[in-house]
């Protein structure tokens, strides 16, 4: 057996789906790899599994074999599960490695673990990358989107790595730099954010099409093929097509109508939504999509809600209203989901290039679409707006809000739920009141607690109190 | 000067408002009572202001003789600023207390601090107790709701002063002992997001009212005070009356109209919201309030959406069909609040009495009502139902609900924000549809991400996946 010192440039530990997936992706576009594995079967599974890319790998049974087959300095990628695992593994690395050499965290990693874990190392001398990469098992073999955080030498070290690796949008790869420490897993954390939003207005309109207007699941696969060819083009609506199209082999009926309506969550949608409580940012679509996925599980309840109230009743609208809803509601998630980053850029002190980020999310995750492109030239054009209130959204907002309003109200007289569409809707009718309602609030405040108010009549003054009681 | 050492039954530190409030409440009661506080002025002040309950308190301006003028065991309550004020004052208080003396602290804390200082202290031998205190400065002084938690001995040592201080809801005393450790701060702090639900609700009818039906404060004061005869009958509704009926006495003009729409926190709503998401518990009425109370505070980009965008149009409804909407808004936020304590209770192992809290907040605190009586007896009958489920309260929906669906919709098409009263029947219709449409989603992340589904028609059966692509 020959020496195979140093003889890979690059290793990965962790061979589930993403990480085999990841690891043939990578041998693939040419850099030999090392991999390790917890468990040898696996890893002899995997070997087998590689085929003609079997030249690319090298095997290794134990973590100093696998160390030491990596060229220095040595560039070790981690696809293990988040949160315990991730410790432990550079536990076990960090007697092993040198520094200089760089960790990288490619797993759903929480960003602030990501930010500790940087610090700790960096103390140690050695480099660590905290990368967020989207597009599933397909994406990890054929081209994901990823979102780097970390030092500028673990950036410098892994990117001709990751550049040829990472999905393409016509020639522009689907990866960046995006500021240090956990800034990568950061927007990572909220581009699945976005993701549980998308998902969830879709599936909102898919159920005023099957309960409210009865069509068969053939008709709704139809109806989003058609607005995949329009300005909602998008993986998730191809996709939508696709389910909706699909028929069981077994019984012969359309497989979406044979899926629980049971959605798991890894908590990455509860994640963004309680960082943006934390800071305090709007997140109303994401926060929808959360809460009907937690309802979701609750079969029992609503089998007894309808038991006790009745289904809903019957809606008919023109397929132009539902895909005005679903673009209206997309740009308006989309803006609380970049208002968001904006509001965490600035109090985390990353910079976060929020163009580059709508541009590595065009191809190679799953909420890719046509639509980021204008978005990033319209965050380009104006960094600190609203991505709402640019120009060419806001001429977009005013064509298909009429649509979104009028699926809202005919949903909501015939009982169906819209909660996602609906807090959309909120979001922006509440951003356009140049006088809103807290006047209220603040009058009961100051009413039963004696906080205080201030006047529209004198401006500055502070802390006056009312002539009630 | 006479010796007052171990004169006063009990002692408080921290005159602010609710401080001096609650101590001279303590005082009117029967009480000989030490106070101290931080700044020797303030406590001078307040000794002056108490006049002729001058006699039942001992001021003291250092705190070793505060603590020597309280009869042992000590009772010591605590109302000073939440956080760290807190641990400071228990550590300088800490050398100069016995064994088996009892702190009590009645600030707004964190229900985590509590917990966490409730574990130090008994390790010290020092009984302690989580008191959520609601009412206000008035509730404070006249009788408020509290909540308590902690240990037996706390409890005991406390029951026979808290239960006279407390508001009286008929001949029953509004104070309970809930749980141990922070169990009371716990359904302190849910009290105050079903507050800032009920606050939000109220807010948005009262825009409809004012923007889309063009009435002045006047008549929308005479609107509250009708629905505050009726079953709405509240305190939040009556001082509603109150507040957009006071005129200012400057300028003539309502109070209401000069006041800054820009509602302020203090940061229980949004913890009752992080809260819920960390337990998944669903709570979009107070979540969607929380939202409203952000938003209130970016005036200018309000300002610019309303010169992008335009400003709503005009509505017109039914008064009864606003009470209805406030009527079914309310059962539906009540209703996730009390789930989310169901929740709590189970998971932390605190057995919380869900009815004896229903029954504590009918009288003292700021969202007393008549409902919460029927609310008692509903939880009493059926402690494991949701509260919209409980015969009652599915009456009132039934008859409510659809004056909340004609609100919403009319809402939506004029273009005015309503995103608690909408969010509220959002939960309503998810959780009355058997069939909800997750499958699309659990169909999409099958699809992208091989996550596997349940098959309806092979219950059991896991990690099927579907014929696609």
């Amino acid at each position: 057996m020959a020496d195979r010192r140093e003889t890979a440039e690059i290793g990965l530990i962790g061979l589930g789906t993403m990480g085999a997936n990841l690891a043939l992706n990578i041998a693939e576009t040419g850099h030999k790899i090392a991999v390790w594995n917890r468990t040898r079967a696996r890893t002899e599974a995997f070997a087998r599994e590689a085929d003609d890319l079997a030249a690319m790998l090298v095997t290794t049974v134990d973590l100093s074999e696998f160390v030491a087959a990596i060229a220095r300095p040595r560039r070790i990628v981690l696809m293990v599960p988040a949160g315990k695992p991730v410790d432990d593994q550079i536990a076990a690395l960090l007697p092993l490695v040198d520094a200089g050499d760089v960790i990288v965290d490619a797993g759903n990693s929480d960003w602030q673990d990501t930010d500790r874990r940087a610090a700790a190392l960096a103390r140690e001398g050695i480099e660590f990358l905290g990368l967020g990469v989207s597009g599933g098992a397909e994406g990890a073999r054929n081209g994901p989107s990823m979102m780097a955080g970390g030092s500028d030498r673990a950036w410098a070290a892994l990117a001709p790595v990751l550049q040829v690796v990472a999905a393409r949008f016509e020639h522009d790869p689907c990866v960046a730099h995006l500021g240090p420490g956990g800034a990568g897993h950061y927007v990572k954390m909220v581009h699945n954010g976005i993701e549980y939003a998308d998902m969830q207005m879709i599936a909102e309109v898919y159920g005023l099409m099957r309960d409210g207007m009865g069509q068969g699941a053939a008709a709704i696969g139809d109806g989003f093929a058609r607005w995949n060819e329009g300005p909602l083009a998008s993986y998730l609506i191809e996709i939508t097509a696709e389910v909706a199209g699909s028929i069981d082999p077994d019984s012969g009926h359309p497989m979406l109508d044979l899926i629980v309506d049971r959605a798991g969550q890894k908590g990455t949608g509860r994640w963004t939504v309680i960082d943006a409580q934390m800071r305090a940012a709007p997140l109303p679509a994401v926060e929808a999509a959360v809460t009907a996925r937690v309802l979701s599980g609750e079969a029992e309840a609503r089998a007894e809600g309808a038991a006790i109230f009745g289904e809903a009743g019957a809606m008919e609208l023109p397929e132009r209203d539902l895909e005005s809803a679903l673009m209206a509601g997309k740009i308006l998630a989309y803006s609380q989901g970049f208002s968001l980053l904006a509001t965490a850029s600035a109090e985390q002190d990353w910079s976060l290039p929020l163009p580059r980020i709508a541009e590595i999310w065009r191809a190679g995750c799953i909420i890719r679409s046509a639509m980021l492109g204008d978005m990033a030239r319209a965050l380009a054009e104006a960094p600190d707006a609203r991505l709402a209130f640019a120009p060419d959204f806001a001429v977009a907002l005013e064509a298909h809000v009429p649509g979104l309003r009028r699926v809202v109200a005919a949903a909501t007289l015939a009982g169906l739920p819209v909660p996602a569409l609906a807090s959309s809707l909120g979001y922006f009718d509440t951003l356009r009141q140049a006088r809103g309602t807290a006047n209220l609030i603040q009058g009961l405040r100051d009413r039963f607690g004696a906080h205080g108010f201030e006047r529209t009549d004198r401006p500055g003054a502070r802390d006056l109190h009312g002539p009630w009681g």
